[in-house]
């Protein structure tokens, strides 16, 4: 393609609330354009980036045996009623009507859409197992949309739902979909990791999620430095903490007095122990549908509560910091609360690791006095969850590894969903006995355009875009130093069309513009090689830039049609 | 692929409001789904069809020079509400609100969004022309969906829409479009003829439908028998009609008691003259976008108001019957409504082809008489209208061919828009001489979800689909008569296997079901050719079916993979 015929309208500046590159460069590149809040269109380049990546996902979709559809991007309520999200999907989920009233929704993801192509549809397990996915529009209603692809409300995703005759072959699945994934991260030239996930709002047991990693990330990972294991900071484990400090003298349970100490600092100094005897309560209110309730999470005094465990713990749609009339309400002490003597009706929830842990300190539940002496042993099973937010240097739980935090973005997620859906939805299958069943069901996602960012993100310099060759809108650019003279012209344009013989995607850059604004738009829009055609044609030379780490050599006008085949075929 | 793993849920009925073949047969063979009123998943036969559509238009679009983006599907109202669209767009725009109570439209089409992309981005005339294009997701939410994928709400539409320093290079581009257009079509082994047609609500002067002709088209087309004339009858034009019956004979105005006769044919009869000399008033109610008005269409009494022109000439959003009260508030007497002495302020519209007729009779605007010795002379220029539907019969207005009506379904329409949009929207460049001036714009659609109907439509017999190869989702299916013949298996899987090979889309159907299951699914899936291999392979023979036709021929074993080479090569 010739520069001069391609509409790429680069600025020189990007605007304020584009702080990540991604977001900068994607603007100021002129790959996609805001349209609104959370809201883009793909300009010509944009396109040919997501295209590629479209191309990648497709291919290994197919080749691994899941069939493409699509969906209607406009979905009837009734079928998000009949799986029960249509009230529980909080205000992402954008709820709309048509001309007569009646309720639809933009999809945001399409389990109802692909329970309801099923059902009725494949009746026996002969029939399975069946995999279906589109590549299409969702839209997400998020409250607060930035990072510029990273976070958006109209996107296009790669969604894929899978059906089974058991469990087993879910697994089989996942495993199938796990090894899928990695190969289209790994063609894209990404640097990822799967690790385990929470499962959210899209619900079902045992989920992975595919994360990129990137400083920008949003999400936190925990990685073990000595064995595979990798976890989104929501699902993360770790073997159970130890101290060698000394625990406190007394063993027999009492309330003591510790006036103004109502902090864990506090209370570990008034009592010069280590906090890890201590027990911290966080108090929450937890909103679901139809009511809210308060909830105390204890977890060790050294440890920190990880908001979406807590979340599953009880169920909520979602948690919000309890005010003080709240706290009042449900009679507790702000500062000195503890599991003992709780005000009954509580409902509280202790981390997994104080399970039988003795001789500990915690409120009293009385202002101004907190219980030594405490022994965790008292408890149902029910009250143990998993709480904490595994930190840097605590141990990998599989072996004697040390885990460490670092960011990802996520780029994929697959689930285990089981039975939810089926259940809810009244999709059932003649197993091998006759019997009438559920579907077993898994579902798969990738972020689409979220990758065109995502690719930036994990490839870029200060100067612009790094593409992979898997992800450039143009493998080649040929530049046209000076476009009066006519050798230089002569010359750049024959070689342009040699390689677009060869089959290279090459971009010729025969614009009437200054030297120094061509060179600048190709670091810029960051394809993987240029060759300039300058003034040293003369002496029989060219300059080939690799773009990654901007380097760049001479080459005899001789040889450059066999250094680009060496590089690009 | 194998038949045994792909997902074909097909039927023997078809829904009772499935009157079309394409409606019964996509339903039927597994194609698509419906999911509400209007809104259809494809299914993965349907999406392979779909794809192929997809790539044809794709290819010969970039080889136009166009370069294809992507539009958020959900627009900004601002956008339309700059543009004038959002309060004139009828109700099949859907106006939508975000969590935060913003509005938004769900795209009907995107001329707002590209001139939104265009604006201070191209400045100049030297950046022009440029031509951008999409495929991607509409919807307009039509009163009364119907025919299956013919008349849906939620589509795939490619809209292309072009930029222009002055109208002449518009017209190369809609002519490259007509070329481009006119190539996509063929490929797609469609039988189409390009047709005028009215400009609607996207607005503009001068535009072409692409019509593929079939019997259960929802337009009328008027086609000229020598020369290449072809027209939507809301566009049509014919050589004004004449007539060789003898006028009245008064030639002096008079008005003359008529009892009873208030129909055209009352009057003929009662003058015993030819209708040719009466003038017919059609009486409507206008709807504009803040009132309503009544308006009166004077034609010919041998011809009737053509309802698209109507409207056109009076500018309304939308035309209705006047009801009595209508009529008698706008102080006009139904059935002896004329020209000649109208209530003053009352709208109204002449034929063109009345122009100057005299001798005419005509309705007195007094119950029980008619005005007779009317001439059509004193009426200004703007009184007259293209009012009347072109007829079967009626001559060709640029030869001395004769016109015949046929049906048509529309599957492309371009436009030169012209300066409608930049104007309102305020998009302009600086022309050659450094003057700020708006784009001239035209804009090119192609509705692709619909391709997959309008094929179906084009070619099929009563058993079912019959798909061109080039839509075909598999050129080829080897059906195995009976899976528990060894030899049959065997021989049928490796021709399977050389025919993949040969890069022939083939499915081979293992499945464990009767022949005659699948046959008849053979003849409703409507792939090209099938090779059956049943007992004649004992003798050194399989059948080929061709089945546009069904014609089945014995070829022999050795012979068969040159003949599909021949035919599918």
């Amino acid at each position: 393609m010739r520069f001069s015929k391609l509409f790429v309208p680069t600025t020189k500046e990007a605007p304020k609330d584009a702080t990540l590159p991604s977001h900068a460069f994607l603007l100021r590149g002129g790959f996609v354009e805001q349209l609104g809040s959370g809201l883009y269109s793909f300009m010509p380049l944009g396109k040919m980036v997501y295209d590629k990546i479209y191309k990648v996902i497709k291919e290994e979709m197919d080749k691994s045996g899941a069939q493409e559809v699509l969906f209607s991007f406009v979905t009837p309520a009734e079928l998000w009623k009949e799986s029960g999200r249509y009230d529980v999907f909080g205000k992402e989920l954008l709820r709309i009507k048509d001309r007569k009233d009646n309720e639809f929704v933009l999809s945001p993801t399409n389990e109802e859409s692909v329970v309801n192509m099923v059902k009725n549809r494949i009746t026996s397990y002969k029939q399975l197992p069946l995999h279906l996915y589109q590549i299409n529009t969702k839209f997400r209603d998020e409250a607060r949309p930035r990072f510029g692809l990273l976070r958006v409300r109209e996107f296009v995703m790669k969604d894929g739902y899978s059906f089974h005759a058991n469990e087993e072959d879910l697994k089989r699945e996942f495993n199938v979909m796990h090894d899928t994934y990695s190969k289209i991260f790994t063609r894209l030239g990404l640097n990822f990791r799967a690790v385990e996930a929470d499962s959210g709002a899209i619900g079902g047991s045992g989920s992975k999620e595919f994360m990129v990693l990137a400083d920008n990330g949003e999400d936190d990972i925990l990685v073990c430095d000595s064995c595979k294991y990798a976890a989104n900071v929501e699902a993360a484990k770790r073997a159970p903490r130890t101290t060698n400090a000394t625990p406190p003298e007394a063993n027999m349970m009492s309330k003591f007095a510790t006036p103004g100490a109502d902090t864990i600092e506090k209370v570990a100094n008034f009592f010069k122990v280590d906090k890890f005897y201590t027990i911290k309560a966080v108090i929450k209110k937890a909103i679901y549908e139809k009511d809210s309730k308060v909830v105390v999470f204890f977890v060790r005094g050294d440890d920190e509560l990880q908001e979406t465990k807590a979340q599953n713990a009880c169920g909520a749609l979602e948690l919000v910091d309890a005010d003080e009339s709240d706290i009042l309400k449900a009679g507790l002490v702000a500062g000195y609360c503890g599991p003992a003597n709780l005000p009954s009706q509580t409902l509280f929830f202790i981390d997994n690791e104080l399970k039988g842990a003795k001789q500990m300190i915690c409120g009293a539940n009385e202002a101004g006095y907190h219980t030594i002496g405490f022994n965790v042993t008292s408890f149902k099973d029910e009250r143990f969850k998993d709480l904490i937010a595994v930190q840097e240097g605590d141990r990998c739980p599989y072996c004697d590894g040390i885990l460490h935090k670092t960011k990802g973005i996520e780029v994929g997620h697959i689930f285990q969903l089981g039975q939810k859906y089926s259940k809810a939805m009244n999709a059932t299958f003649l197993d091998i006995n006759g019997k009438s069943q559920p579907f077993y069901m898994g579902c798969y996602g990738i972020g689409v355009s979220r990758l065109v960012a995502v690719v930036i993100e994990s490839s870029h310099d200060e100067k612009g875009c790094v593409w992979t060759r898997q992800t450039a809108p143009f493998e080649l650019e040929i530049i046209i130093s000076n476009l009066k003279d006519e050798a230089q012209v002569e010359f750049a344009t024959t070689l342009y069309e040699k390689c677009q013989n060869l089959g290279i995607k090459t971009l010729l850059d025969d614009r009437n513009e200054r030297f120094g604004v061509k060179m600048s738009e190709f670091e810029l829009l960051g394809f993987p090689y240029a060759v300039l055609v300058g003034k040293s044609l003369n002496d029989g030379e060219v300059e080939l830039i690799t773009r990654d780490g901007l380097i760049k050599e001479k080459v005899s006008i001789k040889d450059i049609e066999e250094k680009i085949k060496e590089k690009l075929l």
